[in-house]
Order: structure tokens, then sequence, then C-alpha cells
């Protein structure tokens, strides 16, 4: 099973939202796993559009108290962590999905990127190294599309035949 | 929905697997969510009772690779944060069920009890501090008992009609 | 440079104190780093004795806030861990010295061993496993004996001429 | 006492090795800590350059193992929580200074924005988000205005008369 995060502020456009549902719904449709940070805006989207289609959601929270989940979670695990949680979140997925998006983003994308994790941006934060280069960041314009580069980038051999 | 966490050694004895199993299975048909730490043993034992009942089952894994957790699991999740990972399964938990166990759930119990979460114990760690006082760890003279107890001091009020 | 660790209650008597305050002096003597959770009772005791020693004593804290450290801190470190600092306070040292100690004593204690550190036991808990065994720390009559053992366990190449 | 933390690539060119040791040299002759990750390249050159001026350095690593650490820190910290350790480095320091810097930089950029720690770039990452806005890093020109700076902006009351 593929397991995909998405990433994204606690506080966004309607717009912005709306398009989380659409990965969320994407995510769940191919069968995949969606993990997320369990609070509103990006990530409560993500998880409506996730369990409208019977998806999996895992939201991973930094507090002590689970209900500071969003109502749309599966399984809300309350860490304690506080934001070193962000390194669970890119650590459990196979590849992230960063939608807009704050500092919290920007350091999971940073994190995932480090280790290995493909990411891909629908838009997102763009970045460019002291030495010129841009962040590895895969440009997807739609959540149908960053839905399907995910599961690309994170290996067709997971894919479910959901 | 009660998440009940249960601990104990990745490698013990094929009468202590069974009882987990029991636990497992007890767990899972009173709607809980098994929380644990994923590998093998009694964390094993306890996710294959859970899942043959339907439950939904949490692995919390210290590496980095969800491949390291056994094939019960219905969310692996890849910490990387090693042996921290053994707070991320107390905090997330609202009571826990320590089922013999080494080391790492001697660890568990003491962070599970320094949160405030209930711990049952079965055939686990006795301890006794420096001034003589027991730990308030409550003895279950049967898996049945064991969640009996667990469902009991995590709320009542929490219970799922499944 | 051996790293030892000093675990106890933030609360307790002032017997213990003193005797946190004798350890802490112990390992600033012989050249060792003390390694702390850095608030009051055990921890800030053996801060002092260590501090007046000359020695350097580090706080792995387990809020956000430095401030929240005791004054005898060489270095103040805010985690922002929560209680999931403990498994980085006993992975950072060579040996632990508990001393008395309540939940969060224990669950270091438990943590160190799985990581196989030898711990050494000051009046702390004493625990039996499921199967009739205890754990294996290593009982001291009195401070001086409680260093003596930590940088014998920690590994005497290690003994700083100071 | 100032807390400041420098991030930077293990790998990176001779020249940015020696502006991490002026900005290392600088913190240290203001009375700072330096924290860093503990590694090589810029962690080392800072270091490095912290110990010449008489400076504390605390390396906070990612393993388990105290002496990947390199060899001018004053206090090598093993964590053993991998990734995870970049959000104990934002959380430990006033005021952060970038170098250059890998995806590790990026996430503890991310991660010291999100927690409201002033972040000073030094030949670093630059970046804009979804909404067209650039991050709020501080742009320092030369090692000294880098320290001038992250001393400013961690607060002038913390300075030390050193």
């Amino acid at each position: 099973m593929v397991y995909i995060g998405v990433i994204g502020a606690a506080v966004c456009s309607a717009a912005t939202v709306e398009r989380a549902e659409a990965v969320g719904a994407g995510i769940a449709r191919r069968g995949g796993v969606l993990i997320c940070g369990g609070r509103g805006g990006v990530m409560e989207g993500a998880a409506r559009g996730a369990r409208r289609e019977g998806g999996l959601v895992v939201g991973i929270l930094p507090g002590r108290d689970r209900r500071q989940g969003n109502s749309y979670l599966s399984v809300a695990l309350a860490t304690g962590l506080g934001d070193a949680r962000n390194a669970v979140i890119a650590c459990a997925c196979d590849a992230l999905i960063a939608i807009g998006g704050g500092y919290g983003t920007l350091s999971e994308i940073g994190l995932g990127l480090k280790m290995g994790k493909p990411v891909i941006g629908l838009g997102t934060w763009r970045m460019v190294s002291g030495r010129g280069e841009a962040a590895a960041i895969i440009t997807a314009g739609s959540p149908e599309e960053a839905v399907e580069l995910a599961f690309r980038a994170a290996g067709g051999h997971f894919l479910c035949s959901s």
C-alpha cells in the first residue's frame, strides 16, 4: 500500500481547502493511505476528501490531546512531540504533496527531500539554494496531476487496484 | 473511540503471544483502536488478534522502514525516532496493557504512568520505588480482565457499541 | 570524556537532594560531563554539586522555554519534545545514576537499560519482570560509590586525570 | 546568555567552511553559546571558530554514537532521533544563522521560522511561498554582519559583556 503525505497550512483560503479535498479524494480512490498533520485547513480538507471516498486517514498531531484533531481522521495520533512531529510525517510517507503552506510546510518539504522522499508541489513554496539551484520539487498543475505524480514517484508497483 | 496501547517484548514465549492475541481480539470486539510498537512477539500477537476481529491496528515503529512492521498492522508508521517512539505510543493511548515485557516495556510503563495514563499489567513488571511504594499498575488475571479494566479505566463513556 | 546522566524526581526530600549534590560533585571531580533533565529536585541538586566543582552540566528540558531550567546548568537545552526528551537523556549518556525517582525516572531507567547503558541505583526503583528476573540495576550504597560504579561501568579507559 | 544556532551542510566548499568559522568565532567573542548539528562542513567550521575564541559549542547529533560528532564540540549530544533532531536545534536557539545549506538546512529554517525564531541567511536558501511572499529570512552580507544581526534579533538585553 502507498502512503501519501499531504502537507499545508492550518489556516488557508477556501480555494486551497478545495484543492486539498480533491487531492485527498484522489489518494483514497487509488487506495493510498493519507498521512497528514491532523489539524485544520489543508489537513482537514484532504482528510474530508479521502474519507468521502472511503480512504484511511492518519493525523499525526503535535500536542498531547487527540481532540485537537479534525473530525475526518480515521486515526488521530497525539504525539506530544511539538514541531518534531513534522519529521515523523515526512518519515512515514512514500511521497509528499505540498499544497500552499506556511513555515511548517516549508520544514516538512525540507525534511522530506532530506529523507529522499519525492515532493509534489501544488501552489507551494519555490526555493533556490545559495548556489542557485532549485529544490527538487515536482510541480503539479492540478490536484489530479499531483496525485498522479505522487503515486508514480512513490513507485508504480505499490499501486492498489481499488 | 478508545485507543488502547498494547506493550510487550518482540521476543517472548508462545503462551505470552497467545495472551496478547486474546487481548488484541478483545480490544477490537469492543471497538477500540489498538496502538502498538509494530514489531513481533506481543505486538504481532495483539495485532493479529485485533485484525481477526475486524479491528484497526496502528504500529508505531522505531525505524525508518515501514517494512519492519508485522503483517497485521492496518497502518505502519515509520517514525525514525528510535526508542523515543516509546513516548509517542504512551502519549497516543487512553490506557496501556503491558503483557510480560522487557526493558522497552518498562520504559513505556514509566512513560504512561508519568502521563497519567492507566496501565494494566498482565504478567508484567512489578516495581517498588525507593520509598517503598508500588507503581500504580492495575493487575489483571486474564486477557479478558485486562481488556475490561483498560476500557473501564480509559473512561466508560468512550465505549463503542460494536 | 565520560558523560554521566543523573536522573531523579523534580520534587523530593532534602536528603535526596543532598545525595544528588554529592553525586554531581563526584562526577565533576572526575572530569565527567553531567547530563540531566534540567529541572528541580534531584536534577538541580546534581547540577549544583557539579558546578561547585567546576563541572560542565547539560540540562535537557522537555519544554520550549529555556528559563524552565534550574540556575546551575552550563547549557539549558529546550527540546520541545515533552516526555520524549527522556529518550534523549538516556541516549546521550555512557551511564546513568538513578537517585530516588518517580515515573519519569522509571522510564529513563527502562530506556537506558534498553539502550544497553549501565544504570546505577541509589535508593531508586526495584523491579522484577513477569518472569521473576530483577532488572539489571547496579545498586550503590552511597553517592561516592554510585559515581565510582558509574565511571567504572562506563569504561575505565574514559577516565580523566582531573 | 544568548544561544545562536548555526545551520548548514555537512559537505560544502572551503569558502563556506571559512565563513562558518568566522561566524562561530564571532558568536564566541560575544559570549554566545553555539548550537549546531555536530557534524562536518558548516557545523565543524563554526565549532572550530567558536572554540578558538574560547566559546561553548553544543552539537546535537542525529545518531546514537557521540563519536559521530566533530572534534570541536564542547558537548556532543547523541539524540538517536534521526532528522527529528533538527526540531531540537531550532527549539534550543534564540536565533539561527543559515550558511549555504542543503535540504536539512531548509528544514531547520522552516522549523525556526515556525517557532518564531529570527533566521539570518548568509548565502542560503531563498524561498517564495505559493502566495508570492518571501520567507522572513534576514539577509546578511558577511559573517560579521550575520552575527551582529543574530544577536540583535535575539534580543539585545541578552548581550554578554565579553
